[in-house]
């Protein structure tokens, strides 16, 4: 996998491989099937991006670092748990190439793996003892579900503005990198200065991240992403690259069309290319990329470690990625 | 209601009025239709057994009752949030003789919906300050789940044992009684021996709770309890009555057809009627009464006030109940 040769995993590789045993003290208890499905789930849990900003965070505030690695399990356990209920809520059939949960089992015992998920985040939680943390996460959970919700009710299946588009990207995906991003401070009892430099830092790092995974979504190469083109405009969620384009044609009957199934394939196809052809992906690169270099500025106040280094390169890899 | 005519429903009128204020708050940039069903929900609540334990805790133990007002909203939201997601999973129509969320909803919005009421108990478990029972907040969802589980996985559709059905009933009730009335001990931050003895009642209560709940729904009326007789048994659950009668009838081929359908109606309602003319639910109550009495045991060590005399009439409650 390329993010392993990332600085950030070899910086961080034993800390990651006590967070994933944290995260795996989870299926104590649990009965078959669950157990070894979570293991399975935990053990290729990808880049592990947040819980490795929570521990840089950690490193720059100068946290105890035995207490930041709990709350880096935490966060990609709440990171585990929505994914969990999200595929079931999206009836995805594939996560990172792989069968989903709900793919394979009820709905009942899906939602049930990712309430134990939660809870498992919950009680990692605690074993920061530090109320605010806790606190925060509880206030995290909340917005990612309210933003689903939202979504659900509100922006499904007709063009948004921008607003409402970033607002969705920061429930969906900044909430929580603002979460791993500012835990550190929060952990280090740092000034509330230090903890809102940290906490926009997240938050600019998230929009950015989330702007390429929709960019990604349109441009990318199947293969690659393990889905198909174009399956947020399917399920009739507009991006930012498809906001723009309609921005410039506002007379395309195909989008409408498109957002309001059925449509035909041949008319979803012929809008995606148009997509792709279009400087629709290139605009929204360029938001990515101003907030990547403000998000990057945002880290000159720290002393130059390894640790700022790799956090750098983090925000370097969010707009560069091909996957 | 009856429930109304009860001591507690008095004595603590204003308290579980701000609980219920408190746990209304959740409605906040919920969309629609989420907060107005949520509102409904959370207003019909039934008898409010949890927070008035909790409350009844924090009066026996000289807690700070600010502070137990959102631990006790906090709990009657997390049990809102499992009723949420356990009606979605049973595939329930009615809850409490209303439709259920799910029966309106798509799973998706009831997965969410649940999550959203996860995440507020949690936040309100924060509001009191203390670790100990945020920690016990995240053990007690665990617990809860994790018997979930296992009841879908490996308890459904054949015999138990007792040990089975007490560890099940443990996870599933009296996790969450036990939270409720250690909830003050540990607020008003007393003794582990005064904690314990709270701890124990409890679980004493929840489980005398449960085995009645399990005799009423073999027993009860249908128009009261405003579900059909039963349905655990439909359900492939079996509950106490059902495994006494099974031990003084082991040869009684119906119970694995029932467990195992598709069966004929005319068999299962055979056996619900050999069942109730039994003596398998008179013994199951001897239970529920010998731990009643335990738990009332427990509370003489208090002064002899209201507050403990409602809690004494909460155990009377638990096992004279006939809905």
């Amino acid at each position: 996998m390329e993010s392993e040769e990332l600085q950030y995993a070899i910086l961080l590789r034993d800390e990651l491989h006590v967070v994933q045993a944290v995260m795996l003290e989870v299926q104590q208890q649990l009965p078959d099937p669950i157990a070894p499905a979570l293991v399975t789930l935990i053990q290729e849990g990808g880049k592990r991006l947040r819980p490795a900003l929570m521990l840089l965070s950690a490193y720059l505030c100068g946290a105890d670092i035995q207490r930041a690695i709990p709350v880096a399990a935490a966060i990609e356990m709440l990171h585990t748990a929505t994914l969990i209920h999200d595929d079931l809520i999206d009836n995805a059939a594939l996560r990172r190439g792989r069968q989903t949960l709900n793919a394979g089992w009820t709905p009942a015992a899906t939602v049930l793996a990712g309430d134990v998920a939660f809870a498992w985040a919950a009680k990692l939680a605690t074993r920061s003892q530090n109320l605010r943390l806790v606190q925060r996460f509880s206030e995290t959970l909340a917005i990612i579900c309210q933003g689903e919700l939202n979504q659900m009710f509100n922006d499904r299946g007709h063009l948004s503005t921008e607003t409402a588009y970033y607002s969705r990207i920061f429930a969906k995906t900044a909430s929580l990198f603002i979460l791993a991003t500012e835990a550190g401070a929060i952990l280090a009892l740092q000034a509330e200065e230090d903890i809102a430099r940290l906490h926009l830092f997240g938050q600019l790092l998230g929009e950015a991240f989330q702007i390429v995974d929709d960019v990604l979504d349109l441009m990318g190469d199947e293969a690659v992403l393990g889905k198909p083109v174009g399956s947020d405009l399917r399920q009739g969620i507009i991006t930012l690259p498809v906001l723009y384009y309609s921005q410039r044609h506002p007379d395309d009957t195909r989008i409408p069309t498109v957002l309001n199934p059925p449509c035909h394939e041949v008319v979803f196809q012929s809008l995606v290319a148009d997509l792709r052809r279009s400087d629709a992906a290139d605009r929204a690169m360029q938001q990515a990329t101003m907030r990547a270099d403000e998000a990057r500025a945002l880290l000159a106040v720290y002393s130059d470690t390894p640790y700022r280094r790799a956090m750098e390169e983090i925000v370097t890899f969010a707009v560069r990625r091909q996957y």
